[in-house]
């Protein structure tokens, strides 16, 4: 497989995303983007055994001077005190402000060691190597870092963009169903919000996709960062246009609350709130129902829920209330005008988000 | 007195500071900067007797809503620990995206309700009412945030800006006098690396400084700010020439860190720091025993120590070894061309490095 390089615009900050088979210790790559001669990598349980050694000798090989920090593997680590174990061995080591982290594994890794790059003496370089579906088409561009607070997930964070992120399809052939399942609720995002050809692609290549042929991954991974990358490069710091990235979230951030996280994978309540938002839309007479039916078709192909779970209207719209989207204290929801279109509204009609919830059916 | 307005240039970040006398509950001036009808003030035990009331009724008549924060007053409480407590009572009261912070106090609480606005969800604007000479003169430019770590001073932080910086003259009033002359070490600091007619000026009217009379105080903050925002506006991201600005500040952290944080102030050590790097560049033959004469004449006047604690060479070096500035592993230090220019060199003679640190006198 030839590898793709897409360019991330953002100024001073712009960075590569290089996705190819097999390429995740490619120390050349990885030595052109270190700002010193030092690394600390890391990652977690789960992943070290996979891909660790392979990276690190490669590295070492490349007279780089290595630092692994193994974190334990879950969403549940993703706090102040992992974050802190980081800092702890890097100041042990005296690692200064030449040194380089690279993030090896998930979102969660992503999250803790970029956060912490942003904040390590003020900030220090880092690189992203994502090791999941999700990993490569969401968090490998945005530059969004953060820990989670007891009242809150990702309520602590900074954006801080990566200097290289290097998306090893190969890395996808050990991810659990679920996992790659989840990646593709994001994907099949970007087709819903803003590229109906795109949409029509993954209708006719998602058996190729759930069998992980590396080409269609491939492809599904670079239009998805492209997405990404044209509404962030418009709207770095979310002020506006980036908010319709949330397709699906607001609803998901009140399911993974209501069922308690970890319950259902982030993916798996984004697809499911995708839904709800499309019905919502539907209802406001903006999509057809058959745009509705193929939204659920196509997550369904993909392996992913698409009946949310049956809390109440009232309990929706409580859980909804603390989402960090509430702006000004209204709600604010992403909406579908056509499949491939998205737009941010605060005036859609509340009576019309309560008939929605109300018409999930219940559990028998 | 008429109040001056200083523009700091950095692109989409650029702030107004304001210096006056009595300005601080201007609530107009403070309502243009809002990004929402939201603030948090974080303030100290110390402070808010002084100040907050005053503050906080002035918005509340401007029909903003305000949130008051009062940690205990101290370097020692410039931790994990207190940040957090910021997080929970603004994640507790619900604060959004377009919350406010304002940080009234001095370095310690800049620095911490700085880095609460730079990670919070990622970022919220914030506003800094600095109440000391040294907070006006040195945090109030550069967008410096950070907090301490066990193994280190400022270890975890971000480069952060406010939306703008209020210099109320009237806050000096009340400040220890110790605290007035640290103030005062920074300020001659920008005379004798950047500013050699300042440095004339300060010779001039140091008498009344140390006197707190509001026009010479606002002339040498304002010049100071102008100063700092020069270099800072040619360097954010403390790259290259910014590092000038730490002119004494390698020599002082070792002081700070041999003695035991908080037994000297910062500027304390700093000033004796500086005359320690001044002798270094007589020794190299860059600058004359007249000048270090004039430096330590100055430092004098302003009330703060020019005698360094005699710790022996040896452990000076390992103490400095320990420092940010240390740039791959080598030591770099701010030395003098003249009063009024500075440089940083990565090789002064080691050998008159260690002269310098062996002369220092014993206590008896």
């Amino acid at each position: 497989m030839q590898t793709r390089t897409l360019e991330v615009s953002l100024d001073a900050r712009s960075y590569p995303i290089v996705i190819g088979n097999g390429i995740l210790d490619d120390s050349k790559l990885i030595a052109a983007h270190l700002t010193g001669d030092r690394v600390v990598v890391v990652t977690n349980d789960t992943i070290a055994p996979l891909f660790l050694e392979r990276l690190e000798s490669s590295l070492r090989k490349a007279r780089v001077n290595v630092l692994a920090i193994k974190l334990p593997d879950g969403e549940q680590y993703k706090t102040w005190q992992t974050l802190n174990s980081i800092f702890d061995a890097m100041l042990a080591a005296r690692c200064d402000r030449t040194t380089t982290i690279i993030a090896l594994g998930g979102g969660v890794i992503g999250d803790v060691a970029g956060f912490a790059a942003a904040t390590y003496q003020r900030g220090i370089a880092y690189i992203q190597i994502p090791t999941t579906l999700l990993a490569q088409v969401d968090s490998s561009v945005g530059g969004k870092t953060a820990i989670n607070h007891p009242l809150g997930k990702n309520m602590i964070g900074a954006f801080y963009q990566p200097r290289l992120v290097i998306a090893d399809i190969a890395t996808l052939a050990t991810l659990p169903e679920r996992e790659l399942a989840a990646g593709l609720a994001e994907v099949i995002k970007y087709g819903a919000i803003m590229d109906a050809e795109f949409f029509v692609w993954l209708e006719d290549n998602m058996d190729r996709l759930v069998a992980r042929e590396p080409e269609a991954l491939a492809q599904a991974v670079e239009v998805s960062c492209r997405c990404k990358a044209q509404i962030v490069a418009a709207d770095e710091r979310e002020a506006g246009t980036r908010a319709v990235l949330n397709f699906g979230h607001t609803f998901g951030h009140a399911i993974e609350t209501g069922l308690g996280y970890g319950e259902w994978l982030h993916g798996e309540a984004v697809a499911a709130g995708m839904l709800l938002a499309a019905r919502l839309s539907a209802r406001q007479g903006e999509i057809s129902n058959e745009d509705v039916s193929r939204l659920q078709t196509l997550l369904d192909r993909a392996g992913l829920p698409t009946k949310a779970p049956a809390f109440g209207a009232k309990r929706y719209l409580e859980l909804m209330g603390h989402d960090k989207k509430v702006h000004k204290g209204r709600l604010r929801l992403v909406l579908l005008r056509a499949i491939g279109e998205a737009y941010l509204s605060a005036d859609f009609s509340a009576p019309e988000l309560t008939r929605v919830l109300q018409d999930i059916p219940g559990d028998d």
